[in-house]
C-alpha cells in the first residue's frame, strides 16, 4: 500500500493506494464517529456496496444511492442527499463516504461541506479520473447552465484509493481516467509521459496502474499545494482543457467522456505549443498512443465556428482573445493569451490535419 | 463611526457602525471588482435600494430582490440567485452585497460562498437582529425539516450597519434584535445587562442603539473569534434558544419572531440558572422590562408536552436528558445537562409564573 499525504490549507490529510484496501477502512478510522453515510450511484451499489458496507464495523451505517452519470450532480440531488442524512440521523459528528467516480465525489464532497455548515468525509475513488478529483478539494454541483458553478473547497479528512474496483471499469472510462494522467505527466516530466505513451491500456498491470496513479497524484497535488484557490498556478490544470471543454458541450455529454474530450485539448494544445515555442511535443507518438488505445475522433461533427463560441464562453477567456495553457516544454507550463484571429487558424489546421492525418500517420 | 476588526479563520475583517455610512461603502471598496450585485428583499428594494444602488460608482451593478420573510431561505431561492449571478456574468472577481436583514445575509451569504466555489461578499444590515447575523461567518439556507441545515462558514470582507435605516424598522423588529443583545449582556456583563433594562425600545436614541450594537458585537465577535466552528465556547450563544427555538418552532414561524421567543427562552433560563446556583440574575427586572416593551407571552397557547418534545428535537439534546446554557453569575456561562423529569418540572413551574405573574409581578 502506497501512502501520499496531503496538506490543505484546514488540514493535512492521507491518500492510500493499494489492492483490496477499502475493507481496511475501518481500521484507519481515527474518529468516533456518531453515524455513518455512505452514497453511491446504482453501477456501484451492484457491483461492490454490500460487502463494503459490511466491512464498516460501526452500528450506525446508513446509505444512498444516486442515479449514475454527470446528471446527478444536481440540485435536486444535493437536496435529497440532506434529506437522507437528516433522516437518518446525522449530526455534526457524523462522517460522509464517498463511494464511486468523479460524480458521486463531487457530489457527496459538496453535501459533506454544507450539511450543518461541514461535517467530515473520506473519498473512496472507484475511477481512474477520480484520482483526479479526489484530490484538490474541490467539490461542486451543476448549474443547468454551467458544469461545477456551485460547489465550495473543501477537502477529505482521507481519501481510500482502492484498485481493485478498477478491473470493472468499462474501457472508455479506463481511457478518460488516462487522459489526465497524460495531462498530469505533460505537467511533470518527460520520463513519466514516455511511460505512459509505452502502455496500451487493453492490458494494464496493476502494478503499473499504482505507479501511474502515484505519480498523478503527486504531480496534482504538488500543483495544489500550491495554490489551492486557483489564483495562480492550479490553473495549469485546464492543460487541453479549454479545448475539450467546447469539445464536451458541443458533443453533448454523454458522447464522449470528460477525458476523451480532454485527449482531444491536450493532442490540439500540444500541436499549438509545437509551432508558438519550436519545440518536439511528441505530438505524433501521442496521436498514435490515442490511436491504439482507440480513442474517438469524431472529426466529421466538428464545426471551427461553433468551437470557437464554446471556446469563448469558457469561464477563463478576455473578449479578443482567449487564454490557454500551453507548454514551453514538456513540464514547463505557461499562460499564454491568443488573438481571435490566431485561434481561429489554428482550429482550422487542427481539424484540417485530423481530418488528413497525414502529418501524423 | 465605530470600527470593529473581526479575526477569521480565513482574514480579518472591518465592522463599521454609523449614520449615512452606506453611501462611503464604495470608498471602502478595496479590491476592483469585476462587478457587483446586490441582493436584497422587497420590503427594502422600496425603501432603500435605488439610492444605495446609485452611491456605488461601478460600471457593473445589478440587483436581485427575494421576497420578505424567513420562507425566503429555502432551496429555491439559494438556486435562483445562482441564476441571477450567472445570467449577469459575475465571475471569480465579482463582489455580492447582502443587503438587509439576517434573512438577505444568511441566503446572500451561502450563495456567496458556493457560486464559482466562493466569492468575495459584503453585509449591509439593516436590522438590528442582524448585528447577531452578519458577524461569526454562519451563513445557511434552512431544509424543509429545520432551520440553517444547510450551510457554511463564510465570513463577510466588510459588514457596513448604517444604523440611519434603523429607524423604518418596526417594533416587533426592533423587540427581536434587543432579545440577541441582551442574550450577549448576559454572556459578558453585568453593566452591559443593566444598561439595556434601563432602556425603552419606544424611544430609542441613536447614540445609545449604536453602543449597544456596539458592545453586542464586540461580545459574539470574542467568543467567535475563539472558536469559530463552534466545538467549544460558541455554543453559550445558544443561552435562551433552546426552550426559545421549541417556542418559535411550536407557534409557528411568522407569529413570534425569532427574538421574541428567545426573550422568552432568556427569562427561563434565567429562571432556572437562579434556582441552580442560588445566585440574583435580576429575572423580576428582566420581566418587567419586557412587559414594558411590550413582549408577547402567548401563555395561554403552550403546552408542556409539546414544547418538551420540541426542546428534545433540538439538535443539542442526548437521550434521557436535555443540554441547556446556564449561568452561575452574569457573564458566567456554563453547558449544564438536565434530566428530562427535571426540565419536565421547570418547565411546569415556569409556565405556572407566566401564568400567574404573582412572584414578578
Ligand atoms: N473535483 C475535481 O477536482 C474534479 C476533477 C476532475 C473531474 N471532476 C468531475 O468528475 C466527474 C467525472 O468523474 P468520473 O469520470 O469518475 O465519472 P462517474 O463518476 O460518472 O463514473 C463514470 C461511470 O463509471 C461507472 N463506474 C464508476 N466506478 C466503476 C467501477 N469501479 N466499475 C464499473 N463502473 C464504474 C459509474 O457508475 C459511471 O457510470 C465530472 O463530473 C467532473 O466534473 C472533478
Ligand atoms: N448567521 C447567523 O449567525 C445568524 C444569527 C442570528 C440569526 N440568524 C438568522 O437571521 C434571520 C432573522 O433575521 P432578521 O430578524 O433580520 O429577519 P429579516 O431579514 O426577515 O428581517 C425582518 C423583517 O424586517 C424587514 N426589514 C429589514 N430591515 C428593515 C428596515 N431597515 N426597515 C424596515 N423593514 C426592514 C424585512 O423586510 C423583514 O420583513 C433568521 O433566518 C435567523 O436564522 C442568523
Ligand atoms: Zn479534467
Ligand atoms: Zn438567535
Amino acid at each position: 500500500m502506497k501512502e501520499i499525504i496531503i496538506k490543505s490549507s484546514s488540514h493535512t490529510y492521507p491518500i492510500y493506494i493499494g489492492e483490496s484496501i477499502r475493507f481496511q477502512l475501518n481500521e484507519v478510522l481515527k474518529e468516533d464517529y456518531s453515524s455513518i453515510l455512505v452514497v453511491t450511484d446504482d453501477h456501484l451499489e451492484k457491483l461492490y456496496l454490500n460487502s463494503f458496507l459490511q466491512s464498516l464495523n460501526h452500528n450506525k451505517v446508513h446509505h444512498a444511492t444516486i442515479p449514475a452519470g454527470e446528471s446527478s450532480k444536481s440540485i435536486e440531488q444535493f437536496y435529497q442527499l440532506h434529506s437522507a442524512a437528516i433522516e437518518y440521523g446525522l449530526d455534526r459528528s457524523s462522517l460522509l463516504i464517498a463511494f464511486g467516480g468523479g460524480v458521486v465525489g463531487d457530489l457527496a464532497g459538496f453535501v459533506a461541506a454544507t450539511y450543518m455548515r461541514g461535517i467530515d468525509y473520506i473519498q473512496v475513488p472507484t475511477t481512474i479520473l477520480a484520482h483526479d478529483s479526489s484530490v484538490g478539494g474541490k467539490v461542486a454541483i451543476n448549474h443547468e447552465n454551467g458544469k461545477n458553478l456551485i460547489g465550495s473547497f473543501y477537502p477529505p479528512k482521507m481519501v481510500v484509493y482502492d484498485i481493485e474496483m478498477l478491473d470493472t471499469l468499462p474501457l472508455k472510462e479506463i481511457r478518460s481516467g488516462y487522459a489526465e494522467l497524460i495531462k498530469e505527466a505533460l505537467l511533470s516530466d518527460e520520463s513519466f509521459y514516455d511511460e505512459l505513451l509505452n502502455t496500451n491500456l487493453q492490458f494494464l498491470r496493476n502494478e503499473h496502474l499504482i505507479e501511474h496513479l502515484e505519480k498523478g497524484i503527486t504531480t496534482k497535488a504538488t500543483i495544489v499545494e500550491e495554490d489551492e484557490r486557483e489564483l495562480g498556478n492550479r490553473k495549469y490544470l485546464n492543460l487541453g482543457h479549454t479545448f475539450g471543454h467546447a469539445l464536451e458541450a458541443e458533443l453533448g455529454y454523454g458522447n464522449l467522456t470528460h477525458g476523451e474530450s480532454v485527449a482531444i485539448g491536450l493532442l490540439f494544445a500540444l500541436t499549438i505549443s509545437e509551432k508558438e515555442f519550436d519545440m518536439d511535443m511528441k505530438v505524433k507518438r501521442f496521436y498514435q498512443w490515442l490511436k491504439m488505445n482507440d480513442y474517438p475522433f469524431p472529426v466529421e461533427q466538428l464545426n471551427i465556428n461553433k468551437l470557437f463560441s464554446r471556446m469563448k464562453v469558457d469561464k477563463k477567456t478576455v473578449s479578443q482573445s482567449i487564454q490557454m495553457v500551453l507548454l514551453k516544454d514538456i513540464g514547463v507550463p505557461v499562460m499564454v493569451e491568443l488573438g481571435n484571429e490566431k485561434i481561429n487558424e489554428y482550429l482550422f489546421l487542427f481539424l484540417e490535419q485530423l481530418r488528413q492525418r497525414e502529418n501524423w500517420e
